[in-house]
């Protein structure tokens, strides 16, 4: 077996065997397959595609091209959440203490963000003390001890996807579904739980543009889970505009507050009502998910789900108090405000450029090695539908950095388009594949 | 300009500028672009494409990568001839001698053979004392002097196309005919030759497997060759057995001289006639091909053609005494007889078998570094539509390699393709593009 035959394979749109995609992703891994000709096997795989079967052998070759985590001495069925990644998407600080405060088991890895989408480990840094970092056992401990916990990856886990993405990043090789598909789900796999819900967003602001990729990517990833035993759920959801009305660290953090207080934004409520729903089914907490959203309304009203992230914050080092009073998180010391040039309906709040402006105020990564300013970002005032006069308020700024004001007022007054109102309601769950 | 957006423009099959093909030869000339991402152009461009704009933009900016030859101190017409490459194709040692005796100028740049491909500069050191590393001055020198000469390439033609060159033979990414014309013809123009014919080879043997391809691919040299105000005329000729009966390096040189003293094989000479032919009209020799090949034929039987090679020999310093006395041309010690197993007609020699039996008697080289033995290789002695019975001889083959041989033997029996008498009789040219 070589490399060149394979490349030229894929090349002529042949399939490529189980034994192939194992030398590929071995070979990569170690060193022995060169950038080179991986990135032309990548190219030829972008354009003719893979089909299910090579998909599932691609990603269950980079599951064991590294740790696997083994969850099975945590009880009852352990489910996770993945999100490819939106703006203002706070949902898993949301989730997590709801479903865990239901009784089921929240044990979720968890990444950083980088471009214009943000990561919820970084955001959980805005609380002071908090540790993302647990060790195997104490992961386990803490999902079993109050069914939930958040960690940065520990251990190699998928190595090859780690190093075939950053070649993807810089060869115009991301966009296929099923590279994407067996690099999300080989992470997911590798990390153990029975139960997963995809949040596949689409929209500007998304990976997705448009919602028949969206639907591609998704019928994927459920597919993959279901070959490999789990429970796999996507939702397809709308990214039209960003989440909520946060769109920074602490601010996403003082909003999923709110929202377990009954006090959030309706959409990231909703989302976070709709996903905890399905995943009380599928963890068999709940028979239906009218049953489901009736006790997870429950568990906000009782405050049973906030309680849930405050034992959560305390058990990984956290200071409590922030949970009790928002107003401790320090933000950036430059407040701004945006005001509207235009009268007229918010149709779309394009979350790409609110993303970029975040980042551009000091929240998002430039690059991996980006510093923080964890108190930077934008408090959206005005969401779609809302009307707005010429000077209304659009959206409030927080930042260090004075020089980039002028800029990210302009890249938000251009992110918000204004018209007609639209003729259909903006409707924030397109669709669920399962 | 980057070369993310390249990449990815020619991924979803979109036309690149003259500008974003500049900024890649260049760049990957120069150590900017690295390996892995210009391997990945290369695929999407293999699978998507160019059209005869962006060929062409591909090969201007090949050419003036380097350096460019200046021939215009050559009095008259020069002309040139390429073949992409057959097996026992000593074509130019006759073709250059015969249209030379003409007065047309045969100032030819040439290369080694790799794989199972003879090269004719290999061929030419076969004859003690030739240099084939003329500089730029002798080479105009010689031209003007006897009208023809022989190098290897002086200066640093197109380096861009040989870095690219490399990077093709190592991803799959060689089979695309805007990539294969470029690269050949922007070293054809880089030397400067204001006609040019093109021998494009289609069989087993060949780089062009069929006809479609080949048609293809010499439709686009021809065009690229107008665009760049060259005089440019490709044939398509049959590699569904090899040229000649000779296959090795010294063994051509041998069979060449018996061909440029009319008593060469029959293939051999036809071909050399027509490509003359063509050469005499393109440096207006003659009117008419017939014209011009009843001058070729009298250049034969009146010597003329045969004493033009022996001047060539003796201005690049080669032992003259080697053509009078081809006995004198040391031949491999193991000399052994290859004999048919079946009885039929020869319908086909596959070229490729045995172009790589010759190659591992050690006339071809398995890697740019190996070592040749000019005297190895073979002698045919049946092809197309000779009747042959079990135990006549197949072929005679010359070789130091004695553990080869039983294998080699095998592989010429296994090329030899005998059977029932062809319908159609063998079709040495298929088609002339102009």
């Amino acid at each position: 077996m070589n490399i060149y035959d394979i490349i030229e394979k894929k090349k002529n749109s042949l399939e490529l065997t189980k034994e192939e995609i194992d030398f590929v992703v071995e070979g990569y891994t170690k060193n022995i397959i060169p950038d080179y000709q991986m990135s032309a096997l990548l190219m030829a795989i972008c354009i003719r595609g893979l089909n299910i079967d090579e998909t599932y052998n691609l990603t269950n070759a980079m599951l064991h091209s590294g740790d696997t985590i083994d969850l099975s001495k945590i009880d009852g069925i352990k489910v996770d959440k993945h999100s490819t990644g939106g703006v203002g998407d706070t949902t898993s600080l949301v989730l997590g203490p709801l479903v865990a405060a239901c009784g089921v088991p929240f044990a979720k890895m968890s990444g950083r963000g980088l471009g214009h989408t943000g990561g919820t480990l970084d955001k959980l840094e805005s609380i002071p003390g908090m540790n993302i970092n647990l060790s195997i056992d104490e992961f386990i401990k803490n999902t079993n001890g109050i069914k939930m916990a958040i960690t940065g990856q520990t251990g190699d886990v998928t190595p090859a996807d780690k190093k075939i993405y950053a070649l993807r990043d810089t060869t115009a090789t991301v966009n296929n579904p099923s590279l994407i598909s067996s690099s999300i789900m080989s992470k997911k796999i590798a990390v153990g739980a029975d139960a997963l819900i995809l949040d596949v967003k689409v929209g500007s602001g998304a990976f997705m543009k448009d919602v028949e990729s969206a639907e591609e990517l998704s019928k994927m990833m459920v597919e993959l889970g279901h070959k490999f035993g789990r429970r796999t759920v996507a939702l397809i959801t709308n990214m039209d505009e960003p989440l909520g009305f946060a769109v920074g660290n602490s601010l996403e953090v003082i909003e999923a507050i709110d929202t377990l207080k009954g006090e959030g934004p309706e959409d990231l409520t909703e989302l976070c009502l709709v996903l905890g729903s399905k995943l009380l089914v599928l963890g068999k907490i709940a028979s239906s998910e009218k049953e489901a959203r009736e006790l997870l309304e429950e568990k906000i009203k009782n405050k049973e789900a906030l309680n849930k992230f405050k034992e959560f914050v305390k058990l990984q080092g956290g200071d409590t108090s922030y949970v009790d009073d928002t107003s401790k998180f320090k933000l950036s010391s430059i407040k701004e405000e945006v005001y509207s040039l235009e009268e007229g309906y918010v149709q779309k709040i394009d979350a790409l450029g609110i993303g970029e402006a975040s980042k551009d105020l000091g929240a998002g990564r430039e690059t991996k090695d980006s510093i923080l300013d964890l108190g930077a970002g934008i408090i959206l005032n005005k969401k779609i539908d809302d009307f707005v006069k010429k000077g209304d308020l659009l959206a409030t700024i927080y930042t260090e950095k004075e020089s980039e004001i002028e800029k990210v007022k302009k890249m938000i007054q251009n992110s918000y388009i204004i018209g007609e109102k639209n003729e259909e309601p903006y409707k924030l769950i397109i669709e669920e594949i399962d």
